[in-house]
């Protein structure tokens, strides 16, 4: 889930990022052997040098159609200059922000 | 990118699969270290066992938006049943196989 | 880390162990490649089916004494029996618990 | 497989190699897990700059002397120089070509 | 070399094999990153139940000819039957074992 | 093994460290799957440039106390300067060294 994070993390500001918090988790099911895993990550919320990420975990059979989300976690960014000093990343669209309020 | 044809063919038919056959690739461009990869794959096509999954590789530059289609390849798995024998498989609709037509 | 909570809940217990919660974490340090990196993971809390597991991540320089606490986090564990519902684990000394209370 | 055709056209040309095309692949036989795999690559024909590479791919029970050939296939890749532009490699002795005919 | 002494014995007497001794091995070359390595294993000496299988690790420049033998092994592996038990295995001929004398 | 001796030398003497010997190894036992496995690396004798690891493998059953030494291993390795070239390390103190004796 971290490397989710990661990504979408450096996708959003295309600078190095490195992690400096994760939100408590709760693990709401185990995922069996034998299971596909889908990770979905997305900035959520950004301040002046972080990026807030939420990342679901969804489970899903392999020969079912069953699915369910297994775990969420929120995780904090923060992007980085050249010198390894936080840097300024672009601002969320407050639109697109006031969409995802639920997951903030 | 047999990972991405196999989860792919996997989620559309429920069932074992395996792969059978794999069309020619060309690999347009190297893939340079420290870059993203993108694997987007899909069913095109579905005979009475078998079923063709197209899987596209983009490459993106991690600090940049430069991205590109690197490599395409087409491959073609059966599904099996419980005793490893070849099983039916659901047609593609017709109207979304025209629309994947280019493709093919 | 998960790993260390793991072991550490599965040798307290002897039993099957799940991770259900873990508590929010802090990044204090980013960890340099070329870095020894050392775990250390306690029980240090018992319920009546779960156990709550400290994990420290010290990190080292491999050519110098330089160590630092990098990263703590702590989980929860539920111990589960061959039917995989919850089941009692040993209850922790008091005397123990209270040592380590710092860390609960 | 790509990896044995790497080492094999490196082996070759002894210079940086990349793989420029992959001909259609079939594969004729599953591998079950706990099988022994062997992989024979061989430099089979020479263009100016480029090297193809046939690859078999043999499958071998654990507990028996059954083996098969299971998968072969046929890469070209293209030696490089240092600044990366395609570079001539040595070209294969007409009588070892004439030899390798069949797997052309 | 482990996995190498362990496929040649596997190959030797088509049983399960487990390791029973490692003879004091030389280290004398380094391997550095970016070489080529091959690992060559052959059955040099068999009692009742046992295999000596010698491991010979070369090492190879991907950009020259330059090639070394870097380090050498000699595994004892004993073969064993269903219920987990020592069982005979085929004899190697005396005229190969004699071939091989001087790796024994 | 070899990286438990590679961490302990390296801690020991702060430098870049590379293994020139192995003594003969015994298996005691071999590791069933699902076993934890412990492993306790200790430099128990010092030359100029080399050290002397002692690495001992415990195996212990998840789901039970038992717990054994499955296997021990003494690896030489020597403290490299940047040039590449052998240099001396800290001596171990004569008591330290007495005290681990029944190791040497």
């Amino acid at each position: 889930m971290d490397s989710a994070a990661f990504i979408a993390a450096t996708r959003y500001c295309r600078r190095k990022v490195v992690t400096r918090h994760l939100d408590a988790m709760e693990f709401r099911h185990a995922i069996p052997q034998g299971s596909l895993v889908e990770l979905v990550a997305q900035v959520t919320h950004t301040g002046r040098t972080s990026m807030r990420v939420l990342v679901n975990l969804y489970r899903e059979d392999m020969y079912s159609d069953e699915r369910e989300l297994a775990c969420t976690g929120t995780f904090t960014l923060v992007a980085l200059d050249d010198a390894g000093q936080p840097v300024a990343v672009p601002a969320l669209n407050t639109a697109e922000e006031r969409a995802l309020a639920p997951h903030r």
